[in-house]
């Protein structure tokens, strides 16, 4: 079959996947199925892992085939698999998790112990077949695998912080949401749909902007043309945003904290560019928390696809032929890219 | 009276407080009480003082008599107090409060949009002497107030986050203390009180680990001595600690998270000498959190007052005369105070 | 003034309340404030105070005025009063709380150790000035008092039991509202605006399942034409609601729970006509509970007037002369008003 | 192989279960495991089981095997099992789940969909071997599998209703809990662990009440010669606990709710004799709930095998032999076994 694989590590995205034949890959365990990939959502993560970013976060063999965000048609299963079967339209969760360990246990799968991430730790879906097992499938009802395949990995993501926010927000409550790019506008639906805080949306273009007016954003900064935290404090009369949801993760996106998160709240990272870096009194004077943010559960995405077939969560995708990916991984590096990019082999 | 006043920032600390005669306060609203302060806590926030190192985070005019952890004598009250009296024996929260902000109706009153701090804002009680309100009062009932003052800032900080991180503790997971001082044998007793937690002390000096020994630490780790990280790695057989409590909050303790914190744990910081330096990826993949933690609340000390009146908190202090006060500072600078020193106006 | 006056418990509504003419109140404590009545909500509790059903609850002298959800505008202000002034438009908290007890503290102010209950316990807001404190006045921005006085008890009764079912709803999840009148259209509002969940409506009148079609339900169920246990179970698939807020309370509503409740849910009980009444073994069965809800606290007024401010919610209401309060009192009895009453003294 | 079984609902404790020889169970699927029985506590629910009460509630087909509560070696593995091997001991939690449905996804395997349960549902430990699956075992370092066995199934029910109402008690909080037999005495040891409320025992009986006051309990209440509302209210100076854990559910302990819970809190509904009966407008008055609790999650067994391990949980057994078990059930009826009996088979 074809496939798109990273060879080695490289800062030329123009040359970074090669699409080469390699062979199908065969069911090994019980619970194993083979997806017929249909959508893979590319991700900024993509070009992190391309140049060498998580190796030191995450075990790779290259090469390897990339791709996280996956959805597709299931089209053979292993032996004891009892929640989908062949025919089956689904979107796939990037991890494959033991079920077993007390993480797993616990219902917080992304922890697990013995987990298998596909597109970073194992071939992934830039590939006319995906090896995944039946614990990462959630079977699709009303919905087009290739529309949905990037809320497998940006989609929940973005959920995962959105729905931590949202549990410490009440209405009349700001909240902060900064990069409404991929991740972010989904970030900004989701809290829309699940609190009724007020949204500030920051970005540095206009076009994003634009975007999280339509979906909804009560208010939006050009943060290239404003102080942002001088805008945010005009915008909430002085009390600071509850919470802040940094798309980002820049040093000058985290360097915000100080000045725009109101007592007791939270400035999440969910983008990871540069580094959190303020003195310890920062955060003991303003009383706030850097939290981190992985990807979202296995349940976390059957919620999420509860909101997109509840029609709440819109996603602005473009199509790209297996082909054609190193151009699209050039595109994101130079945020070329509106909404999402799908590739589909 | 006499006070201890402080009159320009210094880093000498041997004179850095001058004894003087200052006229006594009065009462100027209603639900103000004058305690006669029989002990007053000295801080490690009060060489940070001293330095001029909050200057830049809270409003103050010098000269001002520093002293936020006091406890003793109601003399005088307002025309509408009606929770203490004359002669109630009391320990006083730092902070007087509005009790009509948001923050205050919601019980997060050190939030309080019109606070005084005594000892950081207004006059404190290294003084015969204290002008605070009846929100700032709690009664005792068996306690010696020379016994208690040191809980009215650090005990309460210490509780305070302490209790934060027993929320996320269940039995079997892993509690890290860093800097077993003054604070941080307040908050090995709090977490062994609410939880049943595995407590891993972690401070330089034997005396200190000697003492979390005996205050029932269950682990405890010289970190001159020792790798920290490995040595939390070798006693959680790898998984690390849930929650860390870190009463330091210097680079080299804030930089121990990514190594030592559980998936999804915390990482709180409470003192505050340095910084908070990471990549951003390091939140990311380690779904941990640096938490900012603050005084605890009004309702916070009485919870602490509780905790010390049911025999389950043990403060070990040291008392000093009001004239002595300037080598309580250079003590303390130099690491050579056991547990907390109470100066006796 | 003229005002309404309950003298002695009865259950004939015709006759139940006497307006006379009574003295105008006066300040008698700092922060105390005059406010001229201009709306007024009439509340199925008031129903329940005339029929002498609060009596073993509250303690009560008759005559007194009633009337609890009130919203006017200041006319006369305590010495020590300083968040309103004369002029300000305000709606008022049923609740006078002390702001000092322990509760008060913790940001529970209805369960304040030294509360006065306006139209309970203490004189009302059926006439044309009302006596109460600063501590229950929230300034109005935008919004006519005469329009959102219910809000003051019917809303935040609602609204309170909502955010505690929305702290457990996710996307996917289902919310079943029993009773949608006066507090059930708002509760099913603020289930809407705070959450993602898929709300069915159930009420035994097509008029009120009309109304709760048109305030956004995804599902209606008229419960004297379908049996409410198999409609929810066809509805959620088996699989039940995670949130049950029942606004009727009683025998017929709270005997559901076992069938309608999925596991580890809640049955709130917020109206109370009836009583609960099923084997212990029930609720260990299916692990749910039955939740007392109580009027919502002073934050979570300021809360809802930020959600009716922001367009978020909408009241249906009635307005009356204080005249023909008796005549309100008892087409409520009957079951004769859309939406809810308000009295224009 | 010798077993226990129970062929017809009887309440006929004498001659309830009949033990006879029976085939040893074989391995079915792939993750199933065959434990030799040391030890299986016998168990309040198993005296319900006979007399029939659990047929409405759940799926039996007679004869079976009871025994919930068991432990043992392992001494057969299924071809996939991973984390247990022969010779481990093990305690088994009393349910086998399929770990693929969302409540198992989430970590509440309680209420999975597919779940079968040893001794209820399907044939239990009161044998010489067990089947169940690797997701129930949890390996032992230290303990006995005679002396842990019925916590897997009392102990699990008493630490999981402790566990919840920990959540709500912060020092200074009274925590009541009614019946002082084999589970009420590891909620009080639980209880005591993981926080610092002050413990309210009660019972009607003084050896009850003797082990309480030995395993910590601050004060004792004997319900046969107090009244326990009054009492309640003297030890906490008229306000109420914050937490009941009942672990009776009879008419008359349900009953205590509205006399003894403070505001906001609640009634822990674990042991189920009788009903919860009261006017709904109590729990409205005072916001209390009444909250039923099931047995605990395998990872709830994780933490109290930690607790046990830790030296922080102590259990009262005295054991008998297989050929014994219907002198058990008659003692059990009649109140007259100290702390917790094991079948040794």
């Amino acid at each position: 079959m074809r496939a798109a694989r990273l060879h080695e590590y490289t800062d030329d995205m123009s040359d970074a996947l090669t699409v080469e034949d390699v062979p199908r890959p065969t069911i090994e365990t019980s619970d194993q199925i083979i997806v017929e990939v249909e959508g893979a959502g590319w991700c900024q993560t993509d070009n992190h892992i391309i140049e060498g970013m998580w190796e030191p976060y995450a075990p790779q063999t290259l090469p390897m085939t990339l791709g996280h965000e996956n959805a597709g048609t299931v089209v053979e299963v292993g032996d004891e698999v009892t929640t989908v079967e062949e025919g089956d339209a689904v979107i796939c969760h990037p991890v494959r998790t033991c079920g077993k360990c007390r993480a797993c246990r616990q219902g917080e799968d992304m922890y697990c112990e013995n987990s298998a991430f596909s597109g970073l730790t194992h071939d992934g879906g830039f590939a006319e077949y995906l090896l995944t097992s039946e614990r990462s499938a959630i079977v699709l009802d009303d919905v087009d695998p290739v529309d949905i395949a990037p809320h497998a990995d940006a989609g929940i993501t973005a959920y995962h912080a959105a729905k931590k926010a949202v549990d410490d927000l009440v209405p009349g409550d700001y909240c902060v949401l900064v990069g409404i790019g991929g991740l972010g506008h989904i970030g900004l639906q989701a809290v829309d749909a699940m609190s009724a805080a007020r949204t500030i949306a920051v970005d540095i273009k206009d076009d994003a902007l634009s975007l999280a007016d339509d979906l909804g954003a009560a208010h939006t900064v050009n943060s290239s043309e404003e102080d942002v935290a001088e805008a945010v404090d005009a915008i909430t009369d002085g009390s600071g945003a509850t919470q802040v949801l940094d798309f980002v993760g820049a040093d000058a996106t985290t360097d915000l904290a100080p000045d725009i998160v109101s007592p007791g709240g939270d400035h999440h990272i969910v983008g990871y560019g540069g580094h959190v870096h303020r003195p310890s009194q920062d955060l003991v004077d303003g009383e706030f928390s850097y939290r981190g943010n992985l990807v979202g559960t296995y349940t976390e995405l059957q919620e999420l696809v509860a909101l997109v077939e509840g029609g709440q969560m819109h996603l602005t995708t473009s199509q790209y032929d297996l082909a054609d990916i190193n151009d699209v991984a050039e595109k994101l590096e130079h945020n070329e890219i509106e909404g999402r990019a799908v590739i589909t082999p």
